[in-house]
């Protein structure tokens, strides 16, 4: 089977059969985080087999599924529960924890595999008439409950519509250096249909291999190369929506006086206007002779001050990763007896002599750029030698290297660190560069607490994922010892930290979106004109209610 | 006064008492006009004096003129027939007609100058309970009558919202490169302020003396230098919008996963949603050692295919203007007289040994980067010798810095034109690279068509005056004798370029906006559900329809 839904993990991340590599793991690395985490026995707490899910029979009756099939041919419609628990729930931790225990509340009633626009215009067509809320499905990857079947009262049944079959190439424009696809497409297709004609979408995010480009642009998601190829919202030149309310084609030139802007209308809107059918992006030429470096900041405040001189000195890397002291030291740590691998990096960090030279809290900068522009870097080195924030160690590029290769595979350490009881979940937002070290500490603080008067056992630490010229995004890791009911437990976290993260200025979601988890905290700070504004959007282009309903605004 | 609608002309381009300086005209400048356009005797056309408007009283009621003045004082409301003269119109081709020939159909029926976010609040509550049009201005330089006030049925009066007492710096963040400012602030004020402290905003439109940041947002501007600091939707971080259905503020995050986008819903928006009055924008470092070079290409061709190389290739200049061959021989043939200044560039152009090296249909580009910029310049050159597409003689800095000790001079020229009885319009639009050159011969056998058919005496001539990786912005200049109705002759132009432009996938407008001029044509293309969404957008904001009507959709 060519198609993702058939390869996938029903109740976890990734494909079928595939385990976090162990070898990439320090031998003694759960003992290590049963230290860490002061678990005095380790339990093995395996997920609930799929007979444990009561799966509710479709609300759809015979004469609906006859209609529905009428549209996409019987085969492109099911109502099978092995189909319609896959694309249940998404891949967020409260998704894992619920896909674990063998509880889900609310299930689609039925999963719908559109090949053409009309398809997806005729659907939604139906499903409006009969009050049949549409769940917009790219690749499943959501992490924020974007794609969550949720029991609401007006609707009459659920239909998930999966796009996956909408994956074809529709054009190409060598000459304008732009390319239109059907938004179905996964990630690896897309760029490998470029690769192939030397050029890369230069859009990485961390589920890749499990995402589509309709599911980039309406969350606005972000790679890892965004320092040079921006947001999926920065690649995107024009798309094709189809809302229950028409057909929206929007227009691809370079740029507009035109306002309001539909592209921008658009990207983020979670499945919640329409459907996105196609879209033009721009491409390009693929990179030859990347550089990968690492670099060892004496301190934090350095490492930070270095990283905003970089963006705010015109200096354009594809990717410029900061972990904090802390990431740093557990990343080290972690990766320990994994032997020669990070031999370099560990060597250093331990080296008693750079502990000498003031490197008291390393701070390890991950980069991939252009030759050219680590000249910049030396020239603009060079220049502030008296500052001495870009006074850094060279650690040559394995640590980036060794990075790459485990970047698609930490989702899946994730599910076996479930196995052992052990949670780890990550919160990431953006802020002006103003903002940002004091919302970093008090999300510390905010943990801090919550070990104190939550008996909360953890580690936090973070990184600088993306930096822009006026801010960048952090993104915050909380390993932790799951608690009986770790549903509880998640919420509270998760609401202590948005809540420091709203308080001090972060955004909601720099990449992953707003979804289900984050919907409240949007609805509570949305001004009344805003709110109205945004509501009279959706109104508009979905007067039933019936797209992606209980997510977003 | 420290005010601009206190220093402008009224019934023309820019400050009282200036015209174009005739030391930048060759001595025989209009004899050569004349011969070019046949005009067998070339007459002067006064504009009419300001006593030949019949300009009606104002249709405010006395109490109506209290309520007014009760929100912002006295001094600060007016209903005097010279300051509603002065609003009447923007600065677009038929506006000077319309100021020229002492004949106005419709005048605002007051001026409120606003100091506050709550007088603006207060100025369209009482607006809105009253039915009467707002027009917001900034600068008064639309070219798109963007600001010009219209006879609507529905409306009870017209009342121009002058924000140019809203002008102060609210807040400097250095550390994140970004300042908020008060959306009447003009472009000399807003950048003497960010001089002083060593920044720049890199926004330099034709219009810069005579526009304000409102008017920038609002129209989606472009400045010379977009190529580095983009468009002006690109500059905006967050803004505060007062609307009639209450205030929007949006956050100042460098990106964010939260769509839609409000902040590229505003831009755009022309004064039909609110008023735009305070915006945070991304502030730069002052240039200090920019190059400026003017090169010359053998032909078009070579010169578009350079000019996409090297934005295809990542080489970021500040300003890139390429003329066309027609433009690149008048702006030569125009400035011959000037002596000293463009001799080099003339002399160059003369030169038959260029002729002889193939120089045959030479083009020229106006640059403007970073020393750097051309060192990879010259690395691409080196690697595609073969190819001649990068062919070019260096004309040095000359022709650049003229261009510039003129850029702001030309707007005036077109009023001396009109005393001539010449016109001379723009048209410019976005397309994509594939698009451009179909588009640019299309523009010119429409123009030639005019003149077969409708004896249309004029020579026309473009530059490209933006570009992207994806496409560009082009620009048109013509010059042609005006007929008996002047204001008919630039209607019939108008329709058969703007035809034209939308045939061939041309954006309605890259930085001019859409206006009352743009209106039908964006109204006829627009599909069902778009414009049922943005109408649904203003009728949410906007429930009395009192924002800028019959502008934009």
């Amino acid at each position: 089977m060519k198609y993702l839904s058939a390869q996938k993990k029903w109740n976890g991340w990734g494909l079928k059969g595939k385990a976090y590599p162990t070898e990439n793991l320090r031998s003694d690395f759960y003992s290590l985080l049963q230290n860490l985490l002061e678990i005095k026995q380790m339990e093995i707490r395996n997920p609930a087999p799929k007979e444990d899910f009561k799966i509710p029979t479709s609300i759809f009756s015979p004469a609906e599924i006859k209609e529905f099939q009428s549209i996409v041919t019987k085969n492109r419609f099911t109502i099978e529960n092995d189909v319609r628990l896959m694309h249940a729930r998404g891949r967020s931790f409260p998704d894992l924890l619920a896909l674990r225990r063998g509880k889900i509340e609310t299930f689609p009633d039925a999963v719908i595999y559109p090949v053409s626009e009309s398809e997806v215009a005729a659907v939604l067509d139906l499903a409006a008439r009969k009050k049949i809320a549409v769940i917009p499905y790219g690749g499943g990857s959501s992490v924020v409950g974007g794609i969550n079947a949720l029991k609401l009262k007006s609707q009459k049944g659920i239909l998930v519509v999966n796009m996956e079959r909408m994956n074809r190439q529709i054009s190409m424009d060598h000459f304008s250096m732009s390319a239109t696809f059907e938004c179905g497409i996964s990630g690896p297709d897309l760029e490998a249909i470029l690769n192939k004609q030397g050029y890369t979408i230069g859009h990485f995010p961390q589920s890749f291999e499990f995402s589509t480009l309709g599911g980039w642009i309406a969350a606005r998601g972000s790679g890892y190369f965004s320092g040079v190829y921006g947001k999926a919202e920065d690649m995107l030149l024009s798309c094709n929506v189809i809302s229950p309310n028409g057909k929206i084609e929007t227009e691809n030139f370079p740029a507009s006086s035109q306002g309001p802007c539909l592209n921008q209308i658009v990207a983020g809107s979670e499945g919640t206007l329409g459907i996105i059918t196609q879209a033009t992006l721009k491409i390009h030429k693929k990179e030859q002779n990347l550089v990968y470096k690492a670099l060892l900041f004496p301190d934090y405040p350095a490492a930070l001050a270095a990283l905003r001189k970089f963006k705010q000195s015109g200096i354009i890397l594809h990717m410029a990763r900061l972990s904090d002291p802390e990431e740093t030291r557990y990343f080290s740590m972690m990766s320990k007896s994994s032997g020669k691998k990070n031999a370099v990096f560990i060597s250093i960090l331990q080296n008693k002599i750079l502990r000498f030279l003031g490197y008291k809290q390393p701070s390890v900068m991950l980069t991939v750029g252009e030759p050219d522009q680590y000249k910049n870097i030396k020239a603009i080195q060079k220049k502030s030698e008296k500052s001495k924030i870009l006074k850094y160690l060279s650690l040559g590029k394995k640590p980036v290297a060794d990075w790459f290769l485990n970047r698609y595979e930490f989702p899946y350490l994730r599910d076996e660190l479930l196995d052992h009881g052990i949670g780890a979940e990550t919160f990431e937002t953006s802020m002006t560069w103003s903002n940002l070290e004091k919302l970093r500490t008090e999300i510390y603080k905010t943990v801090e607490k919550l070990q104190k008067t939550n008996g909360l056992k953890c580690i936090l630490m973070s990184h600088i994922s993306h930096s822009y010229k006026t801010g960048a995004a952090i993104y915050f890791t909380l390993i932790y010892r799951l608690a009986d009911n770790p549903l509880e437990q998640w919420k509270i976290i998760k609401k202590n930290v948005t809540d420091t993260i709203v308080k001090h200025k972060g955004s909601l979601s720099h990449h992953h979106g707003i979804g289900a988890d984050h919907r409240q905290w949007l609805i509570d700070k949305m001004g009344q004109a805003e709110k109205q504004l945004l509501q009279s959007i959706k109104k508009q282009l979905d007067p039933s209610t019936i797209m992606n309903p209980g997510k977003l605004f």
